[in-house]
């Protein structure tokens, strides 16, 4: 990531990223497809323990309170302590389209696995994919409030401020 | 659309699609840059449509309803009468992961501009993204249903109701 940061995303090299990990280049493609992926590490991960959260909800919530409580608890474990790591992961983003273009689509495959986690539960069809599309969207703009602000609050925090939010755009 | 669905996005040459559509091969590609853009023709129309009734709004509304006016007043200006068009599109889209992520990337930004107008309205930076993000996630989904559905309703009474089920998955 600082390489990405110094170099630009298109003129770091996979070698040059597994060196400064003090990987070897085999060693680097045993975990990562391409040069791409290093910066969706972790999706997968993310994906089934959202998935879980959502199956082991108490009952009786509504669909986005299961969404948020899912979402809150993975900002703890996967992304306290990371702030820095995210922002510059966010600028690498921004700077190329096709990164841009992966994460609209890791995002968008999210929403689809807790929207099914959603039905499992016996949230209809449309209440959960629009739970989940509208979770998903709080969480893209929550993520990066909180990249970018100065680390005095934690990203689940971030999140739970996000969430009040949207239920007062909604006019709820 | 009709050839895309007869024989698949692949296979369908530009040349095919203007011979069916009375045009010449020059023709076609002096309105659109290549045959994805064929699918993707009226997005920056939309976009212009939502950004002018989101600034025409009137006050004093919940930003998401301003979302929403606009989007029903875009889905009877539209899309009325263009079900089975729209629902030949989300076939073909469905079948090829670049035309799905094409789509992705024009929904994106067409919550980028709902958002950036209305900051134009004075509507905090979270709130705006919120809202568009939300908003646009309501026509996906909305869409798609409207698009799978009998053509009972109309796309803007479809949308009205997903508005409806947001505020309910939001527990509002």
């Amino acid at each position: 990531m600082e390489l990405y940061g110094e170099r630009g995303f298109e003129s770091t090299t996979a070698a040059e990223i597994a060196e400064r990990a003090g990987l070897t280049e085999r060693t680097f493609f045993r975990y990562f497809a391409d040069k791409r992926e290093v910066l969706f590490w972790g999706a997968a991960a993310l994906e089934a323990y959202l998935v879980r959260h959502v199956d082991e909800a108490p009952d009786g919530l509504a669909p986005l309170e299961v969404v948020s409580l899912a979402l809150c608890s993975a900002a703890d474990d996967f992304f306290d302590d990371r702030r820095e790591f995210a922002l510059r992961r966010q600028q690498v983003i921004a700077a190329n389209p096709e990164l841009h273009e992966r994460e609209l689509i890791k995002l968008a495959n999210l929403a689809s696995a807790v929207a099914e986690a959603l039905r499992r539960r016996g949230v209809t069809e449309t209440a959960a994919t629009l739970a989940a599309e509208a979770g998903v969207a709080v969480f893209k703009v929550g993520f990066e409030q909180w990249a970018r602000g100065s680390g005095a609050q934690t990203l689940a925090e971030q999140l739970r401020s996000s969430f009040g939010d949207l239920r007062a755009v909604a006019g709820a």
